[in-house]
């Protein structure tokens, strides 16, 4: 969103519906991103940080749920979003041996905070995601400190960027260099107008496989590249689904399912290494901490009206995948490892994505 | 409840809960039950029917759930269950292979009271729970028709007979003559009183393990039955929950999930024979199938009540098993095999439940 | 395979894996296929039926899972098949009111090749998917009896039609006819060569999401069809996956979930209505229901080999989709409804699967 | 072990089975605990390691599984045991506010013995498991440090302490002080014998509902008991049992899914608060990390065999809960919190578990 050009300003739209203003997952009202990112060398890695809402999060909570597709991954949080079905932290990416110190940065957040956790009432549960960002990274180094993590809860923005960024400065995606992309749809509905907004952390996919609205580009681009750079697909991705629409969990849940959808069109198989996990909340019900006095009146959608949700998942989640890849810049790491970066391979091989 | 001898009877009462009026599932309001009991020598077979309230089941569907305690089982329906969160048919219960028969004769009904099904609209999900009786029924003569299933639909009413009768007629629960028991309990929440029901086709279950109200009472039995009667356990039972507590789906779960301390309080290990499966509905909120103008507005208890249902859920499935026993006639059937009823052995032994 | 024009006939080549001999789920050895059509005015349904070996399918079970991509379906069988992990029956497939006849049906089909069954041994855990086709066929004439079901079972063979035929006969794809479709992969290890096919039961899908090989042709076709034909998505698909990979039903599992990659490029979104439900079996290790002395010993890939048979499901299911489309004439059926054939829409309007 | 008096020293027989050697989840050969204890005021917490095996935990890996009874819980390292079903790490518990510290020291020490990880190798999945022991320690001061967790997997043996110790500290149980306690089951088979054992991390109940063999000891403890201490329940328990019968990560699930038996026998509801997750393990299997050159062969149990697992590990979790209860003694903890020790109570008050 600052400047960077993504895939829309290279001519290729992704489905039929209507994208939010920033066409980002922050077109959700309320949700903002902070990212750190870290790179010298060998250290190429970061955080990526999503606040679900600007108030009190963990008095307030918010209907979440999660979606396994493939659970080769070390996510955090996840049993008591299925148990309870909602969020009470911010959602923080990183890579995956930095699962541990992200989840004690946002307990130290939360505790600060909150002085009644673990004294007057319960515990708080922090939700984790990671890829593993070790062709580019140092992962062994476990670069991510309590303290970036702290930085990128406290540097949030509505705008923020995307590419070779925060948690995905070391990743890749369909062996080119991925990461942090985001895209959002606008859901009309006889109540009102709606928004959901994906985020992703694109690091799986083998250049082969790679389609752009139906193309196949990735074969394309695979002749030109002489240089044999090995495929192999980690398989990775986390993403991240943020809706007003009102929902309940389940509803919530079956949106979080076709998040598959848009994965699959941009040419992904699911590859078994590594965890393909989705996060999702909504903001429409706040889920008081206290009990009210009068029972809790949650508003949801009718079932017949999930239809245009789904559409939406699957689009926005295809474009963020695609948004990661063209936005991201080369990047060299660990032992010299490089990945190229999408934009530059069209250039030099005068590639347009509008004529393919 | 027909003037059946029950465990409270007996001067055994479990748990500390007050129980409801008949102290059955039946206590929910709108939910009655009916069964067709077939007993001819090798015949010993039938069908229990719940209605989950008394209106038009499929245009004002009941939030629902179910949960598999051990699946070795052949329950229809819950695959829609879980993904709809609703309930739109009466539920079922039969010998195991009878479950087709009372799917059609569950649609044929359904069909007959709904003539936009399958024309203006969709079609719809027949639930059928089963156990299986083969003792004491000869399974393989799928002696049910469709008719019988009928006539139980067609008579459902607040009282109902427990023990060798409907779907129990030729169950078996800890080696001795098991079937139908229901029980229920009063929930009290500062928002007002509610109910949860329970009714059980018990066919689970060694002898030696049966233990009532704390006491090994089985093991007692045991010494005094001459006869060596074998005890392979084939662990089914169905459960069925209702409420009229205000519950999501997800809260709904997470009280089924809480039914199988009540079996494992008499005694159960859960085998690895048959299926044990809990089926339940709430009857607070009707979901419309025809797509409403509003948002729905589903009524829930906050969390932080819930743990009265987790006790409720827990006694009444405890003390359904035992009213399931206590209240069973024997019954020879197939081959000539027979079981003893808990309260012959109970007189026969000059053995009292009380001084146990 | 009976002189159809498929979809490589057509110069579509999904994928890059080779396919099996016929290109279809019998490729797997033991793996048969019998149908039976209904067809006439208002009955336009029928019966799929899969044999997953030759043997004795009760004594000899074989590792099975299955998947539920979107759980608004009837489909019965699946408790148990995820709680044993093995599959006993025939899989039958037909409408979805029909399901309880088709249970009754296999049953039958058990109980007469198994005298044991309900007599010394337990009971038997048919496996029957259906999809709702009432656009095209009277559902609430429930036309398919015991015998048809029968006549399937007892006529399998390795050659089978594909279209508009068994269960397929009265089932939409994107807006167009659709039914019955199928496809294989060949799986190449180090050790050995093996097989993983698909059937599909298609009735899925809007005419302007349909993408063949990425190419966005339902938007084409829509263009050229006049008539406005309702495009509302019920959604439903049944995909049978099989295969001779020795995998243990967990694994098993891991593969049945990438079907929904190949179900994604055709174009699905996956909309709310009616029911996609994968089921899978392996005929590598043969279960026996009788206890042996020894243990088992299954035998499986490593899960390093498993991303071979990821893209090898994603591919047969894409093209086991387009197979059903392709190869299914025009039906008129309900109140003369009627449906289009892919085939003669492409004729009509002179377009080409290659060119487009 | 180490000279503690144990439940069945008190004459208290659960169930009929026989204990391995020590009545310890050590009884599986190759397993290992270690425990270090954290007591000082306001801290009172600690760390309770299990190795798995001796040997090279990430290149031979073990079958695994968990089950989630309540996931009201923190529990990390689930989804990629569920995906892949093996364990590659030792399992760590410790305090709620403490498992990002235990992941990082997990990962620690297996980065340090695997130099391959995140760098010729993917990455590693810790297990860690919580329970709040935030009544009697201060869980914000979040003491356990990573040479805690260090210190425990350093220091594992056989015999170990059980109670108030590690982990087990600063949890309740039943309202009096709980903690670690286990036990241990022989399961004879015609292949032969084999042991199932359970370790526990006690943190549930309430008082009135503590029953012992039956007995309602909980209620006459609470008339002795002047003092009106606070009953509410906060549920949690983790749960690990370790055996090495040949089991599928499926039959191992199974066998997860009946703890619950023997916790409900103790008296538990399982009420909402906190959770209650069950982690087990098979040694009889090993996984290799890399792929061999033949098709991995895993050995398991015919399901019928599977009954006297079910058994022992009801008998073993309720055991090894009473164990947890008996060995504990009374700590004073967070401003001067207090939760006073079962065998203190029964010597105050002259009960004895044999004549109750």
């Amino acid at each position: 969103m600052h400047n960077q050009k993504r895939i829309r300003d290279y001519g290729v739209e992704i489905g039929t519906m209507k994208t939010g203003r920033l066409n980002a997952i922050t077109d959700v009202e309320g949700v903002t991103v902070g990212q750190v990112t870290l790179k010298d060398g060998n250290m190429q890695t970061g955080v990526t940080a999503i606040l679900p809402h600007q108030g009190d999060l963990f008095h307030d909570k918010l209907i979440a749920s999660s979606h396994v597709i493939n659970g080769f991954g070390k996510t955090m949080g996840t049993i008591q979003l299925a148990e309870l079905g909602t969020l009470e932290t911010p959602i923080v990416l990183t890579n995956t041996l930095n699962v541990g110190t992200a989840a004690n940065a946002v307990i130290d957040y939360m505790l600060e905070k909150n002085p009644d956790i673990g004294n007057t009432t319960g515990t708080v549960n922090p939700v984790i995601g990671e890829c593993n960002d070790m062709f580019l990274n140092d992962v062994r180094g476990r670069f991510v400190k309590e303290q970036d993590v702290r930085q990128a809860l406290d540097n949030t923005a509505i705008e923020f960027d995307e590419g070779a960024v925060g948690a995905g400065r070391g990743m890749l995606c369909y062996s080119l260099k991925g990461g942090i992309g985001s895209a959002s749809r606008i859901v009309e509905l006889e109540q009102g107008t709606f928004t959901l907004g994906a985020l992703v952390l694109s690091n799986f996919g083998m250049l082969s496989d790679l389609t752009i609205n139906g193309k196949a580009i990735g074969k394309e681009l695979k002749k030109n590249i002489l240089q044999t750079h090995k495929e192999e697909d980690k398989g990775s991705v986390m993403v991240v689904i943020a809706t007003d629409l009102p929902l309940s969990e389940r509803q919530l849940n079956r949106i979080l399912k076709r998040a598959v959808t848009g994965l699959s069109r941009t040419g992904s198989i699911i590859t078994n290494g590594s965890g393909e996990i989705v996060l999702g909340f909504s903001t429409a019900n706040k889920i008081p901490h206290q009990k009210p006095k009068q029972f809790l009146a949650i508003e949801t959608i009718h079932e017949e009206d999930i239809d245009e949700a789904f559409r939406a998942v699957g689009e926005a989640v295809e474009e963020a995948v695609l948004n990661s890849l063209i936005t991201a810049e080369a990047v060299v790491g660990r032992n010299g490892n490089e990945r190229p970066a999408l934009k530059d391979l069209l250039e030099k091989y005068a590639l347009t994505l509008k004529n393919l």
